[in-house]
């Protein structure tokens, strides 16, 4: 939380310490500033966010200063600029809660970094859009530097919800299935990968769309066994899939609506379903008898709060993030296919999110 | 399984079989017969059920001779004979899943049960709509006499569904409540009792109804602590009530549609709602938030596939019944208000369930 009141406190008094800046160097020397992506209020108006010139607070003895590298645009920083997310940040605030940064300056008492290495925040609110930052070196976790920078960009959010999910609903074995909607987002590409690395079988269901056959190609390339489209699950079911491979102890819905019926209507007795998103914005339609008779579980997952309750348990924290880029080490987990936007250019980036249009967009500064 | 394969072939051998009884007695002396209610098709029609005699098969080692007491009629055992019900006999069947029975005769090997104990079938199929049965001694538990008729003939589904649904889904201590629907039920009605039992707080929900405040008279002197309509909870929220007792970690749910969703919506943090009805015939609509941002979870609970799962632990299952009995012992848990119908009075008491209109009927043999 220190972050966020020393953020407050340099966004307020930024313009005027700046100001004192140029006009007498000498007493301000130490000092640092950066470009930050800033908004003042809550708003559906992208130009609301505009980027300011901040003033760092000096490095104290437990704190680091960092460069940061390259943050991407997610659907959720969006909603917390917008105000309709369950954690919002005091005003006025830096966007971003996921990127990547480069350790410059440490404090006297800091054990865990040095300069040179690479860090990601831990929890929501860091505000990543901006081009350097003064943390408390508990605030972030080291991330290796032999994997891509756009993969430790992206590391912390859709990885590792796909891996999280992966492991702690049900106990699943080498040849069990799991089944999925909105295969195609970086979470479902995530959770193909990591299945197929578990050794699990992945049932993967698409919105139907005109490149299709695309599609299910580009998600077979990354180990999907099947893919299929939400129409041909309603009208021929599953069958012919459950003739080979047993059914589904673990379902994945983050589109709710019909599709997320389609997911928890295909679980095998005593499965579970876990909801992480919600982008058809319908409500879930559950029969009495699957709760009854099918001994379905109904959970939901949210990283940010997976964080937060293990925040200090730091050997968690690595165990996940180092499981994941074992996996991306040995290709076996590929960066989603990101828009590197140089981090002038944001508005257009921030556009294309709102806009839920192609690929994700990573600011690189 | 046995008894059902030997209630299937006495049935079609019955009436041949006590016609030589008749005509030749003395070849006959040491068989049993009973009348029991037996239907041949899945219908609709309780016209279908008919009190039959039935020929009991002789008593082995390890089996049991029983002479039913007492028998309810609950909406299941109707579904059951119309076909619905995801447990069907073989035809022809003897319909009724509980009931108490008194034992009379046992095999030489049978050790854990004596003439004069009272006992109720563990698993459902048995057929308790007769008036004598031999089974294995497996199939049965013991139930103590000193408790009444109508409790031991009602004692194994209602009570220990609301048992279980106490115990088994999240961590209650004195002081955290509990929320229902269907509150006027019988298990809601053994939810009240027992949770009071418990030091738990009860938030009941009850359709309105013209007798409304008769009804919450009658549910708060077994122990409610709050007892409110759909419509108030839908129209002012339960705003007062959380300014008195902590939102509730547990949720009961038999109705489904709107009234599940008062049942969830209105759950702590982290909460379990646990459907095992759905009385409504209408889904539950579960928006996402639910799941993702206040971490609530739904199950389903079928104490027949409890008892399926638990069948060879007597220890749990005696833990079980001992606890139910000891509440009705001490007056914490009376026995469901009753209709008792003489046995051959028996088509009124299938009409009334059918038709799902007041109280449950028991058929006393």
């Amino acid at each position: 939380m220190l972050i966020r009141s020393l953020l407050h406190r340099a966004i307020h008094e930024g313009t005027i310490l700046l100001r004192n800046h140029q006009k007498c160097s000498t007493v301000w020397r130490k000092t640092h500033h950066c470009s930050a992506l800033i908004y003042r209020e809550h708003s559906h108006d992208i130009q609301t966010v505009r980027m300011e010139p901040l003033l760092l607070p000096p490095v104290g003895d437990r704190s680091v200063r960092l460069h940061m590298l390259a943050a991407p645009v997610n659907p959720a920083d969006m909603n917390m600029i917008q105000g309709s997310y369950p954690i919002l940040c005091p005003l006025p605030a830096v966007g971003g809660n996921e990127g990547v940064g480069e350790v410059i300056e440490v404090g006297s008492d800091v054990t865990s970094l040095r300069p040179g290495d690479w860090v990601v925040p831990i929890d929501a609110g860091f505000g990543t859009w901006r081009t350097g930052a003064v943390c408390e070196e508990e605030e972030v976790i080291t991330v290796p530097k032999d994997i891509s920078l756009l993969g430790a960009a992206t590391i912390f959010v859709n990885p590792c919800t796909a891996y999280r999910m992966l492991h702690d609903f049900q106990t699943l074995t080498p040849g069990c299935t799991v089944i999925q909607n909105a295969s195609n987002s970086a979470v479902g590409q995530a959770v193909i990968q990591i299945a197929a690395a578990l050794g699990l079988k992945t049932i993967n269901i698409i919105r139907d769309r005109p490149n299709c056959a695309e599609l299910i190609d580009e998600l077979q390339s990354l180990g999907a066994d099947y893919v299929v489209t939400e129409e041909e699950v309603m009208s021929t079911g599953l069958h012919r899939v459950f003739e080979e491979v047993p059914k589904p102890k673990l379902g994945l819905n983050c589109v709710g609506g019909l599709s997320g019926g389609l997911v928890f209507s295909n679980l095998d007795y005593g499965g579970t379903m876990v909801t992480y998103g919600g982008m058809a914005k319908r409500p879930l339609q559950i029969p009495a008898k699957s709760f009854i008779f099918h001994n379905v579980t109904l959970k939901g997952f949210w990283l940010t709060q997976w964080k937060r309750k293990h925040k200090e348990d730091k050997a968690q924290l690595n165990a996940m993030l180092n499981a994941v880029c074992d996996l991306m080490r040995g290709g076996q987990l590929s960066a989603p296919h990101c828009v590197q936007t140089p981090f002038h250019q944001y508005t257009h980036a921030l556009q294309a999110t709102v806009q839920s249009h192609g690929r994700k967009h990573v600011l690189i500064m």
